[in-house]
Parts: structure tokens; sequence; C-alpha cells
């Protein structure tokens, strides 16, 4: 058992974070801050947790974090990097499920986030938290930067054909598609269920903030510039990320099938569908799991990768535990084995 | 580790059946068996158990059944009663999720479903599956009926008021509104998103069917008469219900909060909330818990309450999976301590 | 053409009101004021209104707004009793969608909105805008009090009942149902999409403000104290309620079906269904219509009404239209003619 | 008034058409066949329609719909085909919202449709109706193809583009999301709410009927062939289409928010939204309009173009009642001037 802190805890990552470590064997929840809810009862907040979280909301309190072998942090941006350096010079393993170090250059950082970057010298250190491609990077990390919920489906989805360089990586096209919750549980009218149901939009499509962090990903795997068009919209449902990937194939003749299957046939967490399928997000609702179908209509010269993952899990929560358990040295998949929820 | 087998399973209950016992420690699924669906892929069928379960439908096959200590029937109505008694005979246990078992009377069954009942002789030996009330003759069964999902909330709910005769038991009233699964997975013009949709409605006013079996388990717990009145709705969302209770009073002095936490101190699945709470279902969503609260509005006459559970779970597999803890002497939580999906 | 001013008007009824009155062929909108907004036009936060109306968001300009030969306020409650006076002593007819002066008494008033009532002398000559009991009233009106939501739906339900005193009226029970734009436009955490979406609720089962506004009519319609249970349930859908109504039968053989029908057989915007019918929220949905179907189960001691309207419609806007219809001496049914929006 | 007549009509193109014609002034709608729901009352199928439309579905009867000046066939592809050569030989006008008329080639409607059609010959005479391309020659025709629902959206949102020359047209990708009610309103498993909702899936990747139409459609334009990639998705609302298209633009410096301007300037269903927005697919609930967006990201060689419509409304039947309008020499805007419904 490890005794693990959370900072933050009070939305949408965090409810999630906690109904996962409340499950998982070799977790103690010794602690978690928030300045907002300090004295509430965690149950209280998040019904569905009474009677199996004993725990309140505490004032953020540096000491007792440094206790834990584990601190995850569930903050808005730009607080991370506030508290990060004082944790990690203690020896804590923190695992920060916001953007503060995602991004390689702080310049970057600075021009997407509209601050500068509180603590650059650690940027670093910090280790990008893909499993799929940074495994053991992350087993040696004691910084761990859990990716945004849009780079790891249109990541997942599009590292094959760039890695194996059968796509022109000039003109890629990522069409993604979000459940209301990636927005967050702030009081927010956009995001009201008389607004955002029973509607569809696109969103940022001048810039979205996942646009460099995706584009440092892609870019790293092609080992040289990408060009991408990266499209969110918000679709009337509260979980789930459908990515819907376009490129522009080379060699119009290679077996897409067999490259996916290949590239994830030791990845417990990455299920290439059969030919021909069309990946639900509900499949994957409550589940760690990142679900793949790759298409080449009428055997033309354009792949079409569909992936989906809950964006609230393998989009944050999920993916941040499984990063807990690879720096831990625990079983990767310890706690994470959950069914998704169908209907 | 038992072996267990499922007739049926191509419902909603069945696929959280199989979530269920999928990720229950002392099962093994041996069969399922399905006219419809024989020779195809549990898996291929509902994508949430890609991974997690490896076994295809079969054609009914009765000597295989009897090779299993517990059948599940998670048939239409009908169904059950026509293959038990070979089962029964068998030595198998048998919990029926459908409403073959749950009365008492066969010429009410008739009454109620339209055909004769296929083994009357057999209705005595079978035991109402609500825990709650019948913990014990659940353990020594070896039949046990299911019960449907709006007399699991709807009995829970009065059972404290009526067994310390508190309230006025001719004029109980229950107005209950359900998620659309409860109408089943069957291709139906009712139940598609664009009909039930942004829908709300009454149905069946003038006689459900579950309403027999409501009474039945309130004129057992009262030992006469009860006069109810039930209405059933169907409203927009996927899983729960809401059974809203009214009862007069006969002594408005009485401390309610008191009464029903003592009834419910020693049931896991069920879980009075504070004085002055209103349960939402989102809170037992995948989880086998029944949530209450106890009102009297401004100190009057009238008793109000409100009690939630997941029609699938609590309401339908997840119960059916605490009769077979019961009934099989493991521990009764075995199986069924996953935490409620927020949001 | 009559000159027409909105007070307010940012939020759902706001947008309604805005929809009808642009589609109305007697009225000119000459002033729509926020405080908020100001500035803004409407069609920039209303994209529906794109092309139909021309018109900006100003601040309040009482001078203006006595202009008008009608102002509507769609404003918080506590508002119009600021500004109704003046507007009045001008000569101008003054439809209020807030609850400010619906209740009779002003101690009432302040007992449940929780401030002094900013002009009690006003509240005699408000006339309770519901035109289906008080159409000559409101003929002669020059302030009305548009009724609530939930009050619409109940009274309209209860009203024949009562009036033909069939019924107990000491145990009235009303269990009715809201989507979630009754909540309003405000940015709220519990009515994002994600906190209401896949949710049902019972809410302010302790007391609701609409409980003194249903008893104060319901109680001069039976010319004498009634006993009524109030329960509203959070629906997750946009637009609609829903009433269930109980009611002990003082004479069970009487032909409700032959009542109700004769009591709003003139009424163009009560709509009684066939016998045995299911009234669906969604046959409503932007029409201003209530329809109602009458239900006594299995020819027993209760009667059930179901009773269904579009909340921003016959329960706000739609009614506040009639009402100016009424008053001005319209067709009572001018711009209201809409058909609802199936699926 | 003219005379007019419906086949089919019990679907969801059905109801909303009949919505439209129950408002428009010039239409007198005289017979609607129906083989299934003969003799039975439309409002009785669609409540909505309660009080608005008196008139029984009836057995399809060729010498009654001779009768008519404007017949519509509101039916599943490959109905019309085999019965409106009569009606053009009668003098009849013929509105097709099905597919039947819609290709120009017989055999690439075999080829996707699966069946030889039934009266090629006719197919020449037959116009697309898009007005915003056709106006004139849906004047002249008797015989109108209405467009389906995506080929609408997508035409409407690509044809600047093309008729412009400023993109590369052997790369042009459809990103399109429909509502539900797209499906239709038979009953089926996978358009249940349980199934539909709370989900977002792609489909039909290999090829969907709409490619050939809306290629047929761009090419038109073009002058030549264009290359397209089209993928369709399901998105759990109601209403809507929302088409997000991409095309690589040969001269990244033309001013694309003037060009769609400029070509949609006198096309009052055609609304260019102001640069930088967002449409949203409620914003045209109930409504005939396409609104427009073009984007240009990061002033980068991708132009995004956002389009939606509701897909029963431009997308199926508004369109067929604007064509009517231009054939019958009616204002084009005649019974469509509906407000959408917001919230």
């Amino acid at each position: 058992m490890i005794r693990v802190g959370i900072v933050g805890g009070t939305g949408y990552t965090g409810v999630e974070l906690l109904r996962l470590l409340a499950g998982h064997p070799e977790v103690a929840l010794t602690i978690i801050t928030s300045r907002s809810e300090a004295g509430r009862d965690v149950a209280d907040l998040f019904p569905n947790l009474r009677g199996h979280l004993d725990i309140r909301f505490t004032q953020p309190d540096l000491d007792r974090l440094c206790e834990c072998e584990t601190v995850f942090f569930a903050t808005p941006n730009g607080t991370a990097m506030t508290m990060v350096p004082q944790l990690i010079d203690a020896g804590v393993q923190v695992i920060d499920l916001a953007a503060d170090f995602r991004l390689k250059d702080p310049e970057v950082w600075e021009q997407w986030y509209g601050t500068a970057h509180a603590c650059p010298d650690y940027l670093e250190q910090a280790v990008y938290g893909l499993p799929e491609i940074n495994r053991d990077a992350i087993r040696a990390a004691q910084l761990v930067a859990n990716p945004g919920c849009y780079p790891t489906a249109v990541q997942l989805g599009f590292l094959p054909l760039i890695e194996a360089q059968v796509v022109d990586i000039d003109g890629l096209i990522a069409d993604a598609k979000s459940a209301v919750s990636g927005a967050g549980r702030k009081a927010a009218t956009a995001t009201l269920l008389c607004e955002a149901g029973e509607n569809f939009t696109a969103y940022a499509v001048p810039g979205h903030r996942h646009l460099p962090e995706i584009r440092q990903g892609l870019e790293s795997a092609a080992g040289g510039p990408v060009g991408l068009t990266f499209v969110p919209h918000l679709t009337p449902m509260i979980r789930g990320i459908h990515a819907t990937l376009y490129a522009g194939l080379r060699d119009p003749g290679r077996d897409l099938q067999a490259l996916y299957e290949a590239r994830y046939n030791n990845e417990y967490f990455v299920d290439i569908l059969p030919a021909g399928s069309h990946p639900e997000t509900r499949s994957v609702r409550g589940s760690n799991h990142c679900r793949i179908a790759i298409h080449q209509p009428q055997q033309g010269g354009v792949a079409v990768v569909l992936a989906v993952i809950d964006n609230l899990v393998k989009g944050a929560a999920g993916q941040a535990v499984q990063n807990m358990n690879i720096m831990q040295g625990f079983d990767e998949q310890l706690g994470l084995t959950g069914i998704a929820l169908i209907p």
C-alpha cells in the first residue's frame, strides 16, 4: 500500500480519480485538498462515493502532501507548476493531470496558456505520460505530465501510420468529438443541459490548446515537422471522445489492419477492432481502453482512423492511474480492469 | 468457483449480468444460450465485454445447463417456467430474472400475463428474492424469483412505514419513473431515441404488471390488504428508477428518519440518506445500492419517500447476483462493490 | 400593431417570448432592456433569431418603456415589483412572467421569497393570468401576474375535479416533473449537462415556492382550504412539464372523462385526450397547448390526472402572449398556432 | 390553394412535411396514403398534429393522387420509382424525398441501392432539387429529386470553394455528424435510446449511399472528377446535421469570408455567419436555414467549413416545400419562416 494524495479533485477528473483509487488494492488515499471545499465530506460532493471513501477535503498542506509516495494534481491549468517543485525536491512522485508539464517548450506554453511558466527548469525531467510510447521513461520518472484527452485519442490513432512512415505527414486532419464532461464541472452557461443538449457544434477552430500538444507528440514520432489540422467538436453526451483521423497514404497497397494489430499487439489498453468495424464511445464508458478501427475507403488513397476513449479515464484519471502503476512497479492493469457500462 | 449458466442474456439485464459475473471471483461462466444469437461471440454483441469474456452463445442445451451449480434466466416472461422444473429436479439452483415465479397465485399470474402458468406446482418453493426481507428463505432456496425493478424500489421504500404500522395502508401512492432500458433491448418504435428522448410520459396507468407484485409484497408486510395506486412513467435516460411514494401518517410526530435508519442499519445495499436529502438516480448508476430519503413536508400528515436504484442492477442483474451469493454462501457483497459512475 | 417592450429577456422565457413576438402579426417589439447584455444584438445571444429580429438590448429606460402599450417582465423574481408602479401609473399594460404579483398576500410572498414586497398596494389589482379561470378579469386588467409553470399544469389538471366537488380536497397530491429549462439559463453546476443529464431527482420536497401559488389557486376554486402535497422533480430533457395528480374520489361512479371534456370544451389551448390516453410532453414542445388525460385505475377510488405543457410556452411565454391577446382584444390564438415539433 | 397529396408520410420526414404543409397558406392536403396505417387518424400517430390536421391515412389510390397539383413521396427508397411515371404522365408535379431520382446514372443507382431502377427513362427529366444551384431548372421541372440530408449540408458547404476554383478538388474531406432521426422511425435496435443515446460512432466508412450523390453534385460544380472522402457519424440527439469540411487551398491569401458572403448573398435560406463563428445545430432546429462558417486555421493552407442544417427540414421536408413553392410560383419562403426552437 502506498500513501496517495490529491490536490484539487472537485471536478470530473477528480471524481473519476477518486472512483478508481477507491477501488485500487495498493492505494491508501490519505489526503485530498481543495480551498473551495475544505471541510466537506468527499461523498457529500460526489454521492456515488458514499460508503466507499471516508475522507474530507482539507486546505492545501504541503507537509502532509510530502508524506505521500504519489501526489496527483487534478487542478486547473497553472496550479500544479506552483507546487510541484517542492514536492519533487521532497522526493514525491507527481502526476499532473493538467497541462502544466505537457509542452516541452516554455515559450509555446506561454503562447497557448497565456502566462509565463512558473518552473521551466522542471520541464525537462517531466515525462509525457502516454505509456504506449513512453513506458520506459515513465517507469524512471518522478514527474509525469498526464496527456490531454484529445491528444491521447489522436496520438494513439495516428502513431502506427506515422511511425511506419506510410502517410503524408503534411496534411494530417484530426476531426475530434468530445462529450461535454471535457469542459469540466465549473458553472458555465455553455455547458448547461439546455445549451449543450440536443446540439452539436465545433469550437476553437482557429486554435485549441491541445493542438501544440498533439503536434509535439506527432513530430516526435515523425522525427520532423508535421502539418496538422485539428478541429474539436462538442457532442451532447457526458463521456467519450471519438477521433476521426484522415491521412493521405503514400502506398495504398499496405495492409493497414496488420500494421495496427502489430503496433498494439502487447498493449492491453489499446484494442484494434476487426477490419470493417466502427468503435462506439460507449464501449469504453468508464474503462481505460482505447478502441481503434482502421479503414481505407474504396481502397483509395486516404486512411481513415476511428479511435474512441473515455475522456475521463484513458483521457485523464485512468491514464494517470496507469502511469502511477508503472512508476510504482505495480501491475500496469491494477485497479483498471473494470468493464465499460453498456447500456 | 462455481459453474454458472445463463439462459437468454441478449437483452439489457443479460449484458449487465455478464458484466457482473465476468468480474465475480467465484464464478466460471460455462454456458450462455440464445436461439437467436447462437454461434455469436458475446463480445461481438456487447463490445464492452471484449477482452473480458471469451464465450459464445449456444443453442439451449438442458444437459449442459444441468452441469451448472447456478443457472440464471434472463429471458422474456414465460420462458423460464417451461425449463425450470427439469433444472430444479436435477438439483440446480435457479434464479429467474423474469416474472414467472414472482406471483404466488397462478390465477393472478394468468390474469396479468395472459397465459396459464406452465408449472404452478413449483410456485410454492419459489422464494421472492428481495434479500432485505427474505434473506433466510433465499439462503435455503433452490428457486429464486428475482423481483421486478419497480417492485424493488417501491417495496424497499414503503417497508419501514408499513412494518412499523405508522401509515394508513388504504391510500398508498407510488409514482415511479423509469429509465428507458426498463423496456428492454428489442427493436420497437416507442423506445427509439427520437421517440423516447426529450419526452416524458406516464404509461399503463390503468394497470401495470408490477402492480400485483408490489401489492403482494406490501400485503405480506402489512399482514392484510393494502390500497395502492401505482403509476409508472418513462423518463428520457438510459438507467435508473426513481420512486416517489406517498402515505398518510397515523402519527405525524413519529421520527421517520430514525425509523428508516434502524430498519436498514445492517443492510449494505440500502443507504438511508441524511435528513433533507434528495437521492439522484445517477448516484447508483451501475451499482447495486438503493438510496432512500424520507420526508414529511411541512411536518404535515403525509410521508414522502424518495427511493432510487439502477433498474438493471439492484432492479435486476445485481440483485440476482446478490441472491446467488446468499444461496451459495458467499459474502453477500462479492462482485458487487463497484462504484457508481458519476458523471 | 402595438408597441411592446421587454424588461430582461436574456433567459429561456425571454428567448421564447422573443420567438413568439417576432412571429406575432400585431406586435412591434420596440425595446428590450438588459443591464448585463446592453449593446448586444439579440440575435447574437440567441442565434435562432438571426434574420428574424433586428434589435439590441439596451439599458433599462423607463421613459421608453412608458411609450409601449404592453411591457413584459422576463426578469428574476423581485425585479418587476420595483418598476411596475411607474408603468402602471403611466397607463402601460404590464405582464409579469416572474412571481412578483402571483400571491395575493404580501406576507406569504415574503415568507417564500425572502424579502418584503416592494409594492403591496399593487397586488390587489394584479390579475392571476390563467385565462381558463380568469379570462374576464384578464380582459379588464392592467397588470397581469403570469402563472408559474408548475402551477399552470397542476391547476389546469385539478380544476375540473375541484370545481365539480367530486374529490376529497384534504389529500391532494401533485407529483410534477420538469425539464431542466425550468431552472433557467444562469450558469450553475446543478444544471450542467453532466449533472442533470442521465439523472432523475426530486428537489425541494420540504417546500417549493410554487406550493403557495398552487394552493392559492386551488383554494379559490374550492372555496376553502385544501390539503396539498407538491413534489417537483427534475427530468433530463430541455422542455416540458408532466404533472401526475392524485385525488380521492367521493363518488367513484362519476364519468370523469365527460366532466373534463365539458369543462374545457371551449378552451382552445386545453386538449382533453381520449379515454385511456397518456399525454407526452413532446406533443406540446413549442406549442401553447396543455394536454390532459383523466384516469381512474381499476375503477377504484383514486382519480389520476396526467397533464403536460411546454414549461416555456403555456408555462411562461406563450401564456403571457395569450394574456396580451386577451388584454388587447386580439384573437386569443393570434401568434400561438405553431405546431409542436415531433420528433 | 393547391391540392397536395403525400405518399407514405409515416416516418420523420413525413411528420415534418405534415407540420409544414398544415401551416402553409396555399396548400390543401387532400390525401395521404399508407398501406400500414390506412384508416388511422394522422393526429393519432403524431399527437403534435391534434387540432391542426384532420385527415386519415388511406390506401394508395393513383386516381385520387392524380387529382392533386403536387404529390410528395415520403417513402422508403425504391417506392416512388414504381408510381412516378403514371403521375408524371397525368401532369402531376412530383417531389420525391427519397433517393429514387437523385442519381443521373441508373447503373450507379443500381450499384448503391441494390436493385435495378424501375423507370430509368424518367431520370433525365428529374431535376436535383437544391434551389441554391438549380433554381431555374426547378421552376421548370415536373419531377424533382429532393436532395439527401448529408448531400444538402456538404454541397452547400463546399460549393463556393469549388465554384471559385480556390481549392484542390482531389482531396476533399467531409466529416459529417447526423442526429438519429436521419435513421428514420422504423423499429430498430441500433437507434433505440439505450443504444444511440450517450454514444457516438462513425458508420458506413467503407461507403455510404450519399457518397455518389455528393460526388455527382460536386463534380457538376467542378466540371470534372473530384476526390472525396465522406465519413458519416451518429450523434446522440434528435435533429441536426453538422458537416465539417476540409479542403486544401490553392491560394491561402484569398478572402474566404467575402467569397462565401457573395455566393449566398441572395439566398434567404443560407446564412453565412460572421468570421470566427461556430454554427450550432440547434440554431436551425425546426427551421429551413443552413448556417455556415468558413475558417482558415492559423492562416494555413486548409479551409475548414462548418455547415449546419436541420436534417428533417432543409435536409428533407423543408427543402421539399421550398421546391414546391418554386415549382408553383409561390414566394419561395412561404410557410417556411418559422423560427428555430432554442432551447
